[in-house]
């Protein structure tokens, strides 16, 4: 396999990116980026099948990643709380520390019609992947589906908010309050959706928290 | 704007989808569509811009037709009673009805790459508009955004279970139960992740339904 480069990788993640901001995406070669990062083209194919794989290499590895976080999380663990530990442990393991390279991802990839499909179909199999890590914990499928549809929504209503706001806040806490938000909702405890002259919480249900059985 | 053809729309919608599913998307052109239809291009030029126009026309309206939902709620409904009611609606205004085509409309769609891209931005548009609407009704933004993801998720699964159904049991009651299933994950009541040895239905919540104000 030649010569191994520890961080080829990364130098070539970040010249290609670099490139596809300065001259759009279909006008970089892999020679171009190989040239940049002073490496060879064969060292960026031992990475990245091409071009476009330097953009979706990690982003296609999510669906796993997000199913073995369902199957593996403690079976007594109810479906909320299993994704609201798969998405603290997705914020650390697959975006803190990549801002700057993620908010650049995603200028190029919504600046191009073909890339901006890609990724909306890795967001389909994500869901779908997560919807099925649900089934297989025995949960029943109609649940497992909008749970999964769900999940995938605060991914990505936290992670645009993340770069939007060039990471003031970390991910993980973006993540934590949208399903908060969403339990509030749900739950009919949080900000109601009510004129600015009602007091929030005057038109909510007020029932006491659900019993729960702790023997 | 020469004879006004009472049905004219319909028929040119369902020999166009007939066309789509015989000969493929690509392969169908106007006039065969407007000669099944027994049509002039003409006439299908007043109600379509083109081919694709016909799957989409009615899509496109979504997202003006859900905000119009969110807005015009009464002001003291809550976000989740707003989605509730609106999927309600949407379902009779939108789908009900219409299963045939629409099961035709998601296999040409389905089957076709550069239809499939705009079913996805459709989506994301109407995602879009619902969250807008959200904020004007005074919800903060965060609440607004996965409310608003969380209500195409739902739309989404129900439309797919409907359809994958023939029909079985109407959208309405799927809209319902999915939003039932998802507040039951959120309010931390709803049946829990446990192993497939446990019988379906054994381990969700009894309680009573929540206390309502009836006075």
């Amino acid at each position: 396999m030649g010569r191994w480069e520890p961080d080829a990788r990364s130098r070539l993640e970040r010249a290609a990116l670099e490139l596809f901001l300065a001259h759009g995406f279909d006008d970089v070669t892999v020679p171009q980026i190989t040239a940049r990062a002073g490496l060879t083209t064969r060292t960026f194919h031992r990475h990245f099948i091409d071009k476009r794989e330097v953009l979706f290499s990690d982003a296609d590895q999510m669906p796993a990643l997000a199913a073995r976080l369902v199957l593996d999380a403690p079976p007594e663990l109810a479906p909320l709380d299993v994704v609201a530990q798969g998405l603290s442990t997705l914020a650390s393991a697959a975006f803190e520390g990549r801002l700057q390279q993620l908010k650049q991802r995603t200028t190029v990839i919504d600046g191009h019609d073909g890339l901006r499909e890609r990724e909306l179909r890795k967001m389909e199999r994500l869901t779908r992947a997560i919807a099925d890590a649900f089934e297989q914990r025995g949960v029943d499928d109609l649940t497992a589906a909008v749970m999964a549809e769900t999940t995938v929504g605060v991914v990505k209503v936290a992670l645009r908010r993340w770069l939007r706001s060039d990471g003031e806040q970390p991910l993980q806490t973006i993540m934590t309050d949208s399903l908060t938000r969403l339990r509030d909702a749900f739950s009919g405890t949080g900000s109601p959706s009510t004129s600015a002259s009602q007091p929030a919480g005057q038109t909510v249900d007020k029932r006491p928290a659900p019993r729960v059985d702790r023997s």
